[in-house]
């Protein structure tokens, strides 16, 4: 039986449906990032563990767009090429609070789910 | 702005898509049962985090039996009604194993990209 491992490596691991907003927000309070760079900064800080595509970066980056949690301007990349810049904006930066603790609460919700031993009666 | 949150009680939180496969293969390693007991259980051991809609419910159950990770058979529930039972298959077993370990890399990565601090350079 294939998994995603198999192919992509032992460190891999897929990213579920509805995280990656909560990542690209919190990749902006470091500061403005065009696209490919804010993909590279969460690549590289969940030390290789996802692969972001630009099929899900870019519909995510328009979502928070729409949403008014970031703002998007032209601007030129070090490599000297126009890009689009993301900007964080305060909704957004609250969002960051929000989704966050949505997670943790998941988290510990699964974790209780994982960790269960059967109840009596 | 309205949540989930706002309407459901403040302890509720929203599962992910791809992570009730491995809470029911979970609740199953307790023993055989149906498929309200599955969602009841997983309810309960949440802490009441988890609500668990018949309309997710049994999709999943139907995807697990279709992988051979469960198997289903007609029998009596306490109130005497019939109802299809799930059992674990020894494939499934594994899956508990494999899926966890998948969650539990998520939940990692996850967690270096949220606590992240703007890098140098």
């Amino acid at each position: 039986m294939s998994t995603p491992d198999d192919t992509d490596g032992p460190k891999r691991v897929e990213l579920l449906q509805g995280t990656l907003d909560v990542l690209i927000l919190r990749t902006l309070t470091h500061g403005t990032e065009h696209g490919q760079g804010i993909a590279r900064a969460i690549e590289r800080t969940s030390g290789d563990a996802f692969l972001i595509d630009h099929g899900s970066l870019y519909p995510a980056l328009k979502r928070l767009e729409k949403r008014k949690w970031i703002r998007a301007e032209w601007g030129v990349s070090a490599n000297g090429r126009r890009a689009r810049f993301y900007e964080l904006m305060p909704a957004g930066r609250r969002q960051v609070e929000v989704q966050t603790d949505r997670w943790e609460r998941l988290v510990e919700a699964m974790g209780r789910v994982l960790r269960s031993e059967p109840a009596e009666g």
